[in-house]
């Protein structure tokens, strides 16, 4: 490594993505992307500003934090836009803790929070999910620091009922409790109604799941006009022009076009209920997910194997080699048609076909 | 400001861009944006991306960095990219300096430096300029700290020679020099030959200005693969899907068609010309420019009045109202048509006309 980079930052942890493999024919089960691409409206957006593109974007992405407050009936100083959650959510991390300001959170959860974490020097206070690998909400009462979880959780599914994130906001009331929500239109329960009554709520989204827009980057969070404020003045010393052109049409349009991602919503959780009851006929250990994917304990082969012979049938699903989940495969949910590939690819390798 | 944001925060400067008057007639000088649209070989990249948005970027930018490293004769993990040359920036700023490890760069220059210095707790070590506006390299020999400095300076459009770049990198060469090149395709010469020769010189370069992508956001920067990899640690660790499927489209489109660029980057330098002699004949002082502005200073007339009047006949450019450069105002170099406007609203306004 370079000795021109801080001694602090030599052994940051490096980010494994899941594979991209496009283009090879592979069915893509292993990153959480809708299967559905973005609607005739966000197409008509992009297309429209390419010939304005040697402009510079509305830094205060003023028609997408506006077209947001409408659907979700808030005031437009009570939403943030970023480019993807990533970036809001690594705002936040900025925003409200540091060296000496950690943050609580599950110790199975989204990867990208512990890097965040390191890069900015952040301790993390890790709490253990239960057996069943649910967020116990009474880890997280009268903590006295930031509290982050996604509802739901990935790579679980699991979420957690909205009494109980009640319990953690109002038990903290010093601390921002950040609740990242990027799951949440695939059957969850929004806590966004609660950041009526709680200041430090922060509902953190991201059109990269329901909304179909992965490849353009777009995320926001919503919470009380105080909270906001307080990231966009982090945000605008970061990058206040972050979110591009394309991506502010593409937002702009996906939530004029709501209905034809919440059908695809709809669709995906058919599938996703079809898969659950698919992998255990074919033996495997589900957990009940309210994401656009499922959990899956494979009881016939270890998990490794499996997405190896998978991979080599043209299915890419996730496996993480590491303790408590190691045994598990994380499958996005496509298409009907892909789940019932990846139904058939599974007897063949199990050798029940 | 909310009570949650960490304390240091709380007084982070805000950064006020140019006016965003899109759409309502304004002739923009006020951005140093390029007044021509990008290639049709761009329209045609982002459009085809439109369709295949709900699946992830690619996070290592192939494409884009092979072509870059084509256009330049690097290898490819001798080019980073980013969401604009800002977050390149910012992600320097952070690799290599910190609380304890101070950045060296000039007092007047490019805004946002002080916006991550300030967000990151980053002492700057602030050298003035000479009286004439240029930076004397000499301020640079020796400081043992991380030097950063835009060439062609912005708004002043001075430019180091490259050997003075050779000598500000050869006498600190356990810090990174960082040259931010945003503007050097306006008739400055780049240093970018001479990273072969020093590990710690870093290029940053921008397709907002000589690529008209401003509203795509797309920067990047070269080096040796040591000092890139070190950048992509960190970037990694902060946002590693940070540019998105269409923008990576449009820069592989944009670096083919590098031959239109070119043809209008030497358009803005004719009216750059053009532009210079005609505020002298008004009357104006302006310095020798280098990038697709000028920095010129009225004489009839305050600088803040000026702009005001030029707005209100449609015409909008930059005034800054701060210490030795309220006098000047920074004039973004448009079309032929757009400076010959500009000229006759200078007379209409001096009372010539």
């Amino acid at each position: 490594m370079s000795h021109f980079l801080l001694e602090k930052h030599r052994h940051l942890p490096a980010y494994v993505p899941g594979d991209h493999e496009e283009g090879e024919g592979f069915i893509r089960l292993n990153t959480n992307e809708s299967p559905y691409p973005p609607s005739p409206g966000v197409r008509d957006a992009v297309a429209g500003e390419i010939g304005r593109l040697n402009y510079y974007n509305d830094p205060d992405c003023t028609a997408l934090r506006q077209a947001l407050s409408g659907l979700y009936s808030l005031a437009p100083d009570q939403v943030i836009a970023g480019n993807g959650s990533d970036e809001v959510l690594y705002l936040a991390f900025m925003a409200f803790a540091d060296e000496t300001h950690p943050i609580v959170l599950p110790d199975i959860t989204y990867g990208y929070y512990d890097l965040f974490a390191a890069a900015l020097g952040i301790p993390l206070v890790r709490k253990p999910l239960d057996e069943d690998f649910s967020i116990d909400y009474r880890d997280y009462l009268n903590v006295g620091q930031t509290v982050l979880f996604p509802n739901p959780n990935a790579p679980t599914g699991r979420a957690l009922p909205l009494w109980q994130i009640g319990e953690i906001a109002k038990s903290n009331p010093e601390n921002v409790v950040i609740v990242d929500e990027a799951y949440v239109d695939f059957g969850g329960e929004t806590c966004l109604p609660m950041t009526r009554q709680y200041p430090n709520l922060l509902v953190v989204r991201t059109f990269s799941k329901s909304r179909s827009l992965a490849g353009a980057r777009l995320g926001y969070a919503m919470a009380q006009s105080e909270l906001i404020a307080a990231l966009e003045t982090v945000r605008n010393a970061v990058n206040l022009y972050s979110v591009s052109r394309m991506a502010q049409a593409a937002g702009v349009a996906a939530i004029a076009e709501n209905d034809y991602y919440m059908a695809n919503c709809r669709k995906i959780i058919e599938a996703r209920d079809y898969t659950t009851r698919m992998l255990r006929a074919q033996g495997f250990e589900v957990l009940p997910s309210l994401g656009n994917f499922v959990f899956a304990k494979p009881r016939a082969m270890s998990a490794g194997v499996l997405a190896e012979r998978l991979r080599e049938r043209g299915i890419l699903v996730r496996h993480w080699d590491k303790e408590r989940i190691g045994d598990y495969l994380r499958i996005t949910i496509g298409t009907m048609q892909e789940m019932q590939a990846l139904e058939a690819a599974i007897e063949m390798i199990f050798g029940r076909a």
